[in-house]
Order: C-alpha cells, then sequence, then structure tokens
C-alpha cells in the first residue's frame, strides 16, 4: 500500500484558458484515521465547468479556494480502514472528497454518504449524482415543460445536457439539442431519440435554429452562453423559459464578457430568464432521486460517461471539457 | 371650425437619435362621419418610449408602421359629430386616435372608449391609462413583491417608475428610486415617499445601489436597460427579480447594443429576469384600475404629468422623453 496521498492543489487562480500551471501535484504524508474516523481511498472523480469558477473564485456561492488549497471535487471512494461502524471497510461512499488518492474523515468533517450495494458507481456520479438532480431541477422547476413544446438545449451532449434533454423528451417536448461534433450530434438523434441536433461548429446555427425551431422556442436549456445564447433569444415563442444552468463559452474568457445582446427580446416575447443553484432543491433531492432511477430502470434514460485513467490526469480531464472532448459525464478512475 | 385634419405621419424609420425628419406634418382633409360614425376631435396624447421602437419596427409585438402611416398612439377626444347612439355628441372617449386632430370612427375601426364624466383626464392617460397598469401588472405580477423587499426602480420619476414605485411603498417595500435631476430626486423622496433617490447623471451609481441596497435587491424594475441594468444584477440578492419593462437608454442607440454583461449573475443568485407585455393582462384590467383609483381617492398615489401645448409639438414631446425633460407622464394637450 501506498505511504503517500498524493493532492493536485490550486496553484493559480486562472486568468483566461486553464493552464498546467494552474495546478500544483503534491506529494502529502498518508492520513492516519483517528477515533471514529475512517480512510478513504479515492476511486473516481467528477470533473465539471464550474470548478473553473471555483478556481476563480468568480462563482461566490461556495467558498473561496485559496492558493495551496485543494482542489474542490466531488467523488466516490473505497473505505480502506475504519474506526466507525457506519463506515465499514469495503464499503463505498460518495461526498466532496478534493481532489486527493486519500482521505480521512469522520463522516461530518468531510460529509460522505454510503452507496447502495450493487450501484454502478459511474451512473452515481453523472445521471443518478448531481449532475442528474441539476438537470431534472433546470429543466422541470423552471423551464416547466409543457407538452408538444418545443425546447432547445445546448451542450447536449455534455453530462447536464444530455439528461436534460431526455427528461424533456420524456415530458412529450420536441427536442432539439446542440453540439460540437458528427458523433455527439448522432448520438442525440439516434440513442438518444431527440428530434433534431445542430453541430454549432461547423452549421449555420442561426440559420437551423430558426429551422428547427419554427414556431419558436418554448424552453431555452442553456450550457453554453455567448452568442448562442443570443439566437436561442432571438427565436423565443411567447411566454418562453430560459434556463440558465450553465455558461460555459464564457468560462475562458477574460476582461469584459459581452452579455446577452438580444436580452430586452424578453419584454416582446414576455419571457423570463432564470438561474439556478441545484441544492437549493436539496429537500427533494430524494424524489427525484427516485424519478430518475425509475426512468433509468424503464429504459426511459441513456447515460454515458468519458472516463480517463489517472489521477495525475485530472487537469487534462478538466479542460477537456473546455474544448468539447467529452462526452456525457467526465470523470477520472483515480482506483480500480 | 376648421376644414382641414392636421396629422404627423412617419416619415422615415429612425436611425439613433429621433430626428424632426423622421416626421411629417401634413394637411389631410377633414373627415365626414357616415352612417353609424362619430367624428373625434383630439384632446390629449400620450407620448411613450416605446413609440420609437414602433417607428423602427423593432418592437414587433405591435404591427409594422410603414413610411406614410399616421403616428401610431393613444389619446383622448370629443365627439364633435355623432352618427351613433353610443357617443353622444360632447362625450370623451379614449382610444388608440393616432397623432391627427380628428378621426372617423363607428366606434369598432378604431375601438373607442367613453371616459367616465368628471374624470381627471390627464390622469386617465397617465396613473389610470395604461400607464398605471403597466406599473401595476409589472410590479405586482412579475416583481412579486413581498414585505420589506428591497425595491430598486430606473427612470422612477417617469409615468411607469413614478406609480411602480410608489405601489412598491404601498406593499411595504424599502424602495429606492433613480433619476436623472436633482428635482426628480427631491420628488421621488418627497412627494413620493421613497426611502432613497439616486441622481445617476452625478453620482457613483455602482456605489449608491451598493450602499442604499445593502442586503442586495429584491426586485429591480428596469425601465432604462444599458449601465444600470448590469449595476443592478451585480447586486441581487438571492431569488431577486429583475422586471424589464423597458430600455430607453438603448432606444437611441445603432449597431450593436451591448447586453447585460453581468446576467449570469442571475445563476449566482438564483434569480429571475422577465419581461411582459402589459395587454396580456387585458382580462384583469378592471381588478387593477379599481385597486389604482382606490390608491388615488385614498391618497396613497401621487401623479404627474408634463403637459405640452400643441399638436405640433408631438415630435418634441416624444423626443424629450429620451433626454429626461419630463417628469410623470407626458401629454400634449391637441384641444382644450
Amino acid at each position: 500500500m501506498s505511504t503517500v496521498n498524493r493532492q493536485i492543489l490550486l496553484n493559480a487562480h486562472p486568468v483566461g484558458d486553464l493552464k498546467h500551471s494552474d495546478f500544483k501535484l503534491v506529494e502529502a504524508p498518508m492520513p492516519t484515521p483517528g477515533e471514529g474516523e475512517v480512510l478513504l481511498q479515492t476511486m473516481y472523480l467528477a470533473l465539471e465547468p464550474a470548478m473553473k469558477g471555483w478556481m476563480e473564485n468568480r462563482a461566490d456561492y461556495v467558498a473561496p479556494l485559496a492558493i495551496g488549497d485543494v482542489m474542490r471535487g466531488y467523488g466516490t471512494a473505497r473505505v480502506t480502514e475504519s474506526n466507525n461502524d457506519r463506515f465499514p471497510v469495503g464499503s463505498v461512499v460518495s461526498g466532496g472528497l478534493g481532489w486527493q488518492e486519500y482521505l480521512v474523515t469522520d463522516g461530518k468533517s468531510v460529509p460522505i454518504q454510503v452507496l447502495p450495494e450493487g450501484v454502478d458507481i459511474p451512473a452515481s456520479m453523472g445521471v443518478l449524482g448531481v449532475t442528474g438532480l441539476t438537470a431534472y431541477f433546470g429543466l422541470m422547476e423552471i423551464g416547466k415543460p409543457i407538452e408538444g413544446d418545443t425546447v432547445l438545449i445546448s451542450g447536449a451532449a455534455g453530462a447536464t445536457g444530455s439528461i436534460a434533454a431526455q427528461l424533456a423528451k420524456i415530458a412529450g417536448c420536441r427536442v432539439i439539442g446542440m453540439a460540437g461534433s458528427a458523433e455527439k450530434c448522432d448520438w442525440l438523434t439516434g440513442e438518444l431519440g431527440l428530434d433534431a441536433a445542430i453541430n454549432y461548429k461547423i452549421e449555420d446555427v442561426a440559420a437551423r435554429v430558426r429551422e428547427t425551431c419554427k414556431g419558436g422556442i418554448n424552453i431555452y436549456y442553456d450550457n453554453v452562453g455567448g452568442e448562442i445564447l443570443d439566437i436561442a433569444l432571438n427565436n423565443l415563442a411567447d411566454y418562453a423559459r430560459v434556463v440558465i444552468c450553465g455558461g460555459i463559452s464564457r468560462y475562458n474568457l477574460t476582461g469584459e464578457i459581452p452579455g446577452p445582446k438580444n436580452y430586452f427580446n424578453l419584454v416582446f416575447r414576455r419571457s423570463r430568464m432564470e438561474g439556478f443553484i441545484v441544492t437549493d432543491f436539496a429537500s427533494r433531492f430524494g424524489e427525484a432521486s427516485a424519478i430518475l432511477l425509475e426512468h433509468l430502470r424503464e429504459g426511459r434514460l441513456c447515460h454515458r460517461e468519458t472516463i480517463t485513467d489517472g489521477f495525475e490526469n485530472m487537469p487534462n480531464a478538466l479542460m477537456s471539457l473546455f474544448t468539447g472532448d467529452n462526452i456525457g459525464k467526465q470523470l477520472v478512475r483515480v482506483s480500480e
């Protein structure tokens, strides 16, 4: 067994694109569990675009990250030593483990939850984790789909977008997804059963949105911001709902980032643009998880994970979200 | 009695600031009422910033205006000849009369309503007209004020803003108004009883908003857009409502108009930005009018009109809205 605990720290608040020098891989001593504590060995860590905002301290809904802090992140781990009956050796837990190979907790200092036996661990970190909940509450509570609605989704082959898109199909909507490769678009209209897909990297997005959303967009579920948000605002139906879930096109820009110049169309189309933070719905996570699990079991919901091996590849895996290399949820397998 | 009917036509779709050459004053023959028709002599015409959007055909929620069309506008008129028992000679009516001194209608070709005897006609065109209804539905239905909320209002000395501000006070909110002169600010904190006023032309708006909205803005009622909207977005409380009623700072700009660069704060503050068109609430105008009339009678609601004399001054009166010369509702008195 290892005697060192590899950690990745915030080395610099990023400016513009993420760089390897924004991260620092260090070897800390292996921690030892005290009374009531357990030693966790990280299995998977999840990557999210929002992490860049955390690194920049641009996202003020979470505590600031200081230089030298272990990178913040959600993951699953195996209990390898235990002085706590609630977490027996061998059980698998999830929580905000941070970017490190090992962690000691009493279950409260870093809150963890035991995963049910036999659960699909990668799925538990995507469709059945915070990602699925984000898609669920964003679409159902902010978007409020009505049968027959036309729903446009950007980043539709991403972790959240792909689930939101399928939930909109389940709700009886016409769903058009936007993604950045032919492979992704094929996945959207194939396995996911969307009504149309737009490859924003090679197609004329404005023309294709007009063409595929003829009666106007009832719900725009936005993961990207920027020019595509403006095109969506330009094509709203009356009483449309614009769900602001992410803005990945903005995350790598510095200085003055342009806002949606067509926002005033919210008046002409008597429409609403609304943001949300999924943890505000924490009291309803149980209800939503049960619904997502049911959809999954009934085969109504596909999910996909892009899994990169090796703890040292965490920075690359995070960067890949911004170049759009991943399909579905991006994970790193830290140990088997 | 006159034998000509002066009309003001759209002469050019405006580009940038309104110019006198965008309008054309013509003398048309006096119209003659046929069977079932009445002849109306215009008394007052109302001016609204939205008219510029109509002239530009930027506002697509109304029918386009063609070059040579009589300018669109709302007004009050006296029935001077009548072949229709519903509208006896001497009665005062209101409706979309257009920019002209005389008009023939059967009450349907141009829908008109008889004003109750003894009504304050200028008030009927502001606080008790579409302006008051816009303030009411924008604040109450889109803003949804809760007692104790901090409400920030731009264009607060304008027709709609001044009523929305007072309705927010009546709802038990702390209300901060923004306006462009010391006289207007004095009116806001004096007669209107607002908690603070910000003179955006001479004060540091960002600093003053931070200072007067310490716990964050719960409702921002926006009549101006531009930089002030961005400052408001930067100072939202959680679960804030941004009511987009107008965007006068944008109306004279050409080319690419910047959008609110801080829109992503809607996510961090889990907030909502929403537009509306008052006519969507038409089925509830009666209810709202009764409430506004009650507030007025009980002395809870002040109103003010800026009245310019002379039909030929319509273009000047419209332009004055964009230089901020008016306080309250801008009207033109066309005849006594």
